[in-house]
């Protein structure tokens, strides 16, 4: 459990008809923008593209998945340095503001990513092209030999359990963890946001410090639901199988589709069920 | 259950190790763009202002809900009218883009806006800012005098679960509902997203259909967990009581308490947690 993580609060708590003053520990959700220092040494430009609600902890490899799941690097090889931001902040404060600094030789098209985050195309809106428009970014190849056994994939949501520390404590968090194909757990990511614990633990798997830690490889297991978004940064990071413990919305299934992954929605209470890709899941009489 | 908000999705089940063919329903998620059409008729702009991941259905009860805990409008009288837009549009996408005229007389700070969904301002990022910020938008004066007995508080999950149609089918949606102060439900709202959810609730109580409907005479519940941004447009919304049946985060807990709201958390299993405003629950004695 990092610190700043959790905050006690004092609460009154009402059970079993009585009502009594207790402490109590809280998620902390902090706001963090991401600012981008990018261009040549000539056009040097900084510029904040991004503020999230986030639980403070592994914010710099927040700001790597991010950055790389929304597309705007190809790897942690674009990266100079990351570090947090001093310029104008208070104790307050302190902590929020990510400085990314890009190699001066990646290119950054501001403009693409202010229509990114702030508005679609004029061309329409559905769900088909919010397809279209993450194959544009990416086109993932997938490993398609690979095979899971059944058991292994009911095991998944167990093995989190024991190691999801905050969420024991506040209730408060959701997960995204990384397993090998035989169900070990290679790395762990809690936050307030799902989206965000998704984006660190796509960070620290391309921070590089984990060689075992490589999603194109794995299984991820998210702790909640499954929405476009979640599925769009798994087809980033070329996951194969994602797995949640909650429903998958309908375009998380089309997207899924589109891009090849084995979904799986509903993992608990010794059950599951596969929305596509069920031939990475070993039958029985295999 | 509205038509457009499940989706049918065959499936394979794994269950008491079988494993069977089946259908199954998804709660849909698609994108809407809301368009902003304002300006003097001299000089009439349309611009996209914001794309959120939805559940198709009171499409423009989320337009009118967003635009209101957003600060952009102040009340439903300053809209002139919202349609579907038609230009540029497939049957795919038919329902996807929502515009909302203002009236002639409204005027709208679209830098603001700009800023505000795309970063933050350059003094800082924090929790107590991002506080401020709301307070700059709204300062709310809750009703203080009400109370609500505990038992009524406890009532509440399971009047919502009698009406949470979508989520009884596809387990995939978040609900926002508006009781009154018996634990009458008043009105309920589902949505993939918890924002969206909530959004469309307070655009209905403000569409005005519903006069019973004052979120500032009401108990607000939320099916999930409460952020910040949930915090947030309850204060916009003048609610003084909100329920959560997850746990809040210290971001929440800290709004509420800025604007006097009383927050209660994990209510669920005949019990709850009282975070902040405890005056507003009536005590066992009384």
């Amino acid at each position: 459990m990092q610190s700043g993580s959790v905050a006690p609060v004092a609460i009154e708590r009402f059970k079993n008809g009585r009502r009594q003053a207790e402490k109590d520990l809280l998620a902390v959700e902090e706001p963090m923008e991401i600012r981008l220092d990018h261009g040549s040494v000539a056009e040097r430009r900084s510029q904040p593209i991004s503020v999230t609600m986030r639980t403070p902890g592994n914010d710099f490899e927040l700001a790597l998945g991010f950055l790389f799941t929304e597309a705007i690097i190809s790897s942690a090889d674009d990266v100079h340095m990351i570090r947090y931001c001093t310029d104008m902040q208070t104790h307050e404060n302190r902590n929020n503001i990510v400085r990314v600094y890009l190699k001066e030789n990646v290119v950054v098209d501001i403009d693409r990513l202010k229509r990114n985050f702030y508005t679609s195309s004029s061309c329409g809106v559905c769900g088909k092209e919010s397809i279209e428009s993450v194959r544009i970014q990416c086109n993932p190849v997938l490993q398609t030999g690979i095979q899971v056994l059944p058991e292994t994939i009911l095991s998944l949501p167990g093995t989190l359990r024991k190691k999801q520390n905050v969420f024991e404590y506040t209730g408060g968090l959701h997960a995204s963890a990384l397993f090998d194909l035989s169900g070990n757990l290679i790395l762990l990511r809690e936050d307030i946001g799902r989206h965000n614990a998704l984006d660190k633990l796509i960070g620290a798997a391309h921070a590089g410090k984990n060689r075992q830690a490589d999603p194109a490889c794995g299984i991820l297991l998210l702790s909640g639901r499954a929405s476009f978004e979640l599925l769009q940064k798994a087809a980033m990071a070329s996951v194969p199988i994602v797995c949640a413990v909650g429903a998958p919305s309908s375009l998380a299934v089309q997207i899924a589709k589109a891009f090849g992954i084995t979904l799986i929605g509903f993992l608990r209470d010794e059950r599951f069920n596969i929305y596509c890709g069920e031939e990475r899941i070993k039958k029985m009489e295999q």
